[in-house]
């Protein structure tokens, strides 16, 4: 384990990150089509299926019983700007909702069997009475505004990422067999929107979305952001670290990391929309191996979302139209996966049920 | 209530079927707007939350508590052309499976949280040793061969129709909040597509797809028998029940009187493949309110479900590229509408959780 104080070596990170069980997938594959069904008949569920076979490494899969959401809560100086539709005070606020349990994410969670944790990593305002879970990692009150600088130094970019490592752990630790990981934070499409255009070969216009919900004036506001953010952003985009302190946040820093350290800990991941797939275009960067632990779990609205997937070749499993962010289109994507796995732990074989087979 | 000597009466059938609640459906709509998320942001789970709150004429809705499957089995003449990849004995074999619980829409239904009931309409065996609740309905064994003549006698047409109004009643009766038609039938895409090709302005090779998995040489003999089925039906396409009689079978007739019975008790479904298109566009001619009560849960890669859901003016919920039937597309979307009931019933408000609105 690396202290605060040493250097955060991405190489030896990177090095950590393993692939999936292939002889547990192939033995999903044998079971697959052996199963009282047509072959191929379960479409998606099968692939989903063996995926989860691989990602767990057994064959077949476990129920997945301790989804874990984690809420990477910060501020971003771009939204002062007026590229959202709301003020920038709603950040603390939700972040208070969830700790209430009263947000969206809370109640998909409950619903669909899943626990949720949020972590203030760079809310501006003071949440020191809320408990150590949630703001035990915070690196700064807000992050700069990434259309005139940078979003934070060095020094706290490899802050918020190193979090992100530690609260992987602590998560995995704690018993979690699937990682989700949401984002709440006004102005936090932007900053994805620059990652996501650096990281990717569209065009500025071709990865701004309406967020929130903005109008045109704050739409163009918002193209003009990210086209001067990517402009500093690609002068170092060979740097991952240098990269999320010009044009990130801390929010977006640790959950790049989450998402490294998630794959390198065997933990399957569902990933979510705009904000979780801009960290893992990240995450990716280092360890290209890291795609191999994630699922997208839904394909939200914002178009920044539908190009980090495709750069990371990843195809979402429901497709509902959600903008929210906080984990909850990933969260939707759970209920399949569970089916997936359940349909090849507990079908009867052709053989077991006396059905014949095909002609 | 009707006894099995008095003449079907569609017109009272189709008379009893109401509106969803609209004044529920207003207030979902206010109260979506009020929660602490972004105007919009939850997609496709808003308009389900409303559909859930018209259907069950309350809002916020209850949670579905008791969704039910109903498996309509039965055989089809046209199996012994060869239109399937698997031999017509499976069909008996998988109703014992669903029986012992151990087929995809069992484990499903368990995982997912609902039950099931398998009912032989025109099974080609003997399964007297099954439970009443199986074998109380049965119409006759085997369906005939559509592509050669009439699948049914009138008079068994309008049994098993009248039958699937029964069961519709039993379920509701029983405390069924949800109803989800499930089919099982080597042949029965055959039988549904030819329903499709005369309810529809689709060409006929249009609506042929692969069923459980068949080779070109089958798919051209689908294709013939579709051709011929469908060329006699369009002579009767006035005519629901003749309709079923010439080129239906048991099961589709009963699945066809079991939507329309449950939009008459208010009851919501949720249409699962290709069969549950046909016989609900079977219903809808029948009663065009009916598909207010109905949610189209999945799109199977059978090209007539797609036409039947364009026909029907219904989106389906996810598409996960399944086509097993037995109601496991359905079953997919469960989770979704149990959570677009939750958010609607359990977020907190803006003002309860002291959130700022847009500016």
């Amino acid at each position: 384990m690396t202290t605060p104080h040493d250097p955060l070596d991405l190489g030896a990170l990177a090095a950590g990150v393993t692939l999936p069980d292939d002889q547990a997938r192939a033995r999903a594959r044998v079971r697959l089509d052996l199963l009282a069904k047509p072959t191929g008949a379960l479409g998606r569920l099968e692939e989903l299926s063996v995926w989860l076979a691989g990602v767990q490494g057994r064959c077949p899969p476990q129920a997945v019983a301790h989804a874990r959401v984690v809420v990477f809560a910060g501020d971003h100086g771009v939204a002062g700007s007026g590229v959202s539709a709301y003020p920038p005070e709603v950040t603390a606020q939700m972040v208070r909702t969830f700790v209430a349990g009263g947000a969206a994410v809370n109640v998909l969670a409950r619903t669909l069997g899943a626990s949720v944790r949020v972590l203030d990593l760079g809310v501006d305002a003071d949440l020191a009475d809320l408990p150590p879970a949630v703001t035990a990692h915070k690196v700064r009150r807000g992050s700069g505004d990434i259309a005139d600088g940078p979003a934070l130094t060095r020094a706290e970019a490899e802050q918020a990422f190193r979090a992100g490592v530690a609260v992987a752990d602590e998560e995995v630790d704690s018993g979690a067999d699937l990682l989700v990981p949401g984002d709440m934070g006004i102005g936090n499409t932007t900053v994805a929107a620059a990652l996501v255009a650096v990281l990717s070969t569209a065009e500025v216009v071709d990865v701004i979305g309406r967020g929130t919900g903005i109008d045109d004036r704050a739409w163009m506001v918002k193209c003009a952001a990210v086209r001067d953010a990517a402009r500093r952003g690609r002068a170092v985009r060979a740097d991952p670290i240098a990269l999320l302190a010009e044009v990130g946040g801390a929010d977006v820093a640790a959950m790049s990391g989450f998402l490294l350290q998630a794959a390198a800990r065997r933990t399957p991941v569902l990933l979510d929309g705009v904000v979780s797939g801009a960290a893992a275009l990240v995450a990716h960067r280092i360890a290209y191996r890291a795609r191999e632990w994630w699922l997208a779990g839904h394909r939200s609205t914002e178009p920044a979302h539908r190009v980090a997937l495709e750069r990371l070749q990843l195809e979402p499993v429901v497709d509902l139209g959600l903008r929210l962010g906080e984990g909850t289109g990933a969260l939707m994507a759970l209920p399949v996966l569970r089916a997936a796995g359940a349909l090849l732990a507990e079908m009867a074989t052709l053989d077991e049920a006396g059905v014949s087979n095909r002609a």
